[in-house]
Parts: C-alpha cells; sequence; structure tokens
C-alpha cells in the first residue's frame, strides 16, 4: 500500500482513538492480509527504561482491532469492532521501537464471519498478535473481536 | 491515606510511565489492602464514543503493577515488578470516567511471595483487578507478575 494511503489510514485510527496519537502509533503496512502498527519506545516506556506493558497490550489490541474491522468491511460493508476478551504474554523486555503484526485468519475462519454478518448483522473473529522488536516476538497476544454492520446494535451476548 | 501522600503517589506513577500521564491517571486511595487508580474517559476514548479497550488494560495492568510493588517493598524492601501474563475479560461498554480496583492477595499468597523474595531475592504474584464505571464491573483482568528485590537482575525464567 502507497505511503499515501498508509498516513490516511493513521489519520483515520488517530480521528477514533486519542490514545493512538498519544503513543505515536502509525500504520507501517497493509497488504490486505498482514497489518503491521509501529510505535516509538519514548513515549511508551516504562520504570525499567523498557516498553511499558500497558503500550504494548494497546498496541497488540488495536492492530487486532483494526485488522477485524478492514476485514469485516471487505466482507460485509460497514461495520463496528469491540473486543470482548483476550490473553497476553509478555516473553522479553522491549528495548527499542516496536511493531505489532496481525494477519487475516484461515479461510474457514473468514468464511464463518461472512457467513454469520451476512445472515445475522454480526459475528465473532479470533486473532493472534505479535508485538516485535525487529524480528524478535516480544509479547503473544490473542483477541476476540465481536463484530456488527454498522446499521445494527451492538450485540448483546 | 492522605490527599498529599496520594499526590506524590500519583507524580511517582507518572515519573516512571509517561502513558500514565498522557491518559489522565491518578491515584484515587491506596488504604495498605485495596489500591484504585483512575482515569477520564475524555483522552480514553474508542471510536464508539466508550472506554477504549487500550486505555481499560493499560489502568488494569498498571493497577496491579502498582499494588505489586508496594506489597513486594512492604515485605522486602526496594524491588522491581514485571508483568509476565494476563487476560481480560470486557464486559460491557465504559461510558463514563473509571477506575481501577485491586486488592492485596489472601495471607498464603503473600506469606510465599515473602519467603520466596526472603530466600532467592525474586519470586511471582497472581493479581486480579475489576475495571468499574462508579459500582459496576466492566472488565475483569488477570495478571502474574514477576517481583525482584531492586539488587538483583530480573529473573530469566
Amino acid at each position: 500500500m502507497s505511503s499515501l494511503l498508509l498516513q490516511i489510514l493513521t489519520e483515520r485510527l488517530f480521528a477514533a482513538i486519542p490514545m493512538a496519537r498519544a503513543m505515536g502509533v502509525e500504520v507501517v503496512a497493509w497488504d490486505g492480509r498482514a497489518l503491521l502498527l509501529g510505535a516509538p519506545l519514548a513515549p511508551n516506556h516504562n520504570d525499567k527504561g523498557t516498553g511499558f506493558a500497558g503500550s504494548l497490550a494497546t498496541l497488540a489490541t488495536l492492530a487486532g482491532w483494526a485488522l477485524a474491522t478492514l476485514l469485516a468491511e471487505k466482507l460485509a460493508g460497514p461495520c463496528q469492532v469491540a473486543i470482548f476478551e483476550s490473553e497476553l504474554r509478555y516473553l522479553r523486555p522491549v528495548t527499542g521501537d516496536f511493531t505489532a503484526r496481525c494477519t487475516v485468519p484461515d479461510e474457514v475462519a473468514c468464511e464463518r464471519l461472512s457467513t454469520t454478518l451476512r445472515a445475522r448483522g454480526r459475528g465473532r473473529v479470533a486473532l493472534t498478535v505479535e508485538v516485535l522488536q525487529g524480528d524478535e516476538v516480544k509479547v503473544n497476544f490473542r483477541g476476540r473481536y465481536a463484530v456488527w454492520k454498522a446499521d445494527q446494535r451492538q450485540a448483546e451476548d
């Protein structure tokens, strides 16, 4: 994707979520399969000078949310997305700028989401995200997201 | 605790973690048993105008980290604390200012932490945190934290 389109995606994120701007988040890459968000260490350090767990969790949560939104919109037009559960494993300290990479799930999961969005106007999708420093995985994240078409009320179940 | 001491704890948090300031976090209460952190909705909203999951996760993670630090320092003097895993359940949207409440674990867990800190200079503690809007629980968080005495290197295991 061109740098202009990545900038537009970043601005869309900033308009929706002020903390994304405060963290210095940017959309680094999106090729229709994998989404990469980046953030600098400087505003996101902790008391030890390494990556603050809250910022790492936030970047992972955002990457999953953004990918679920892009995927759902492709499958069913304008959609809303909200996380309802997540698990994180912090493997090693982050000592520099970091990224979060989320990949479109397999065809079975996409087809299931597409089917339930068409039939019921809502669905769910599970996504994994890796928080990386360079090529090294620092945090593993798994999140489950509720998706509903923009003309539906949020699922209550 | 007096408002002056709560302000000193808040400033300690801000000095350690810039994102705590960006989120408008404050230490609301600490009585030696329960710690309450607060944050305003305004800088922490999402695309739907409700509490941003990243901010909710961050406040919960911070509350556990701060309580683990206060507890460990009481048991064994200056300590460092780092989270190594967490689970979150987002139950309902947050539509106003919110708090995160973390309570000192039971005596068995405190005694186990105290013993391993004295014997090995490090230990682990599991903490639960509730993110609340008023009295309503909005997010359940469970985190596991590594603790080590300030004169030790971080545990590698």
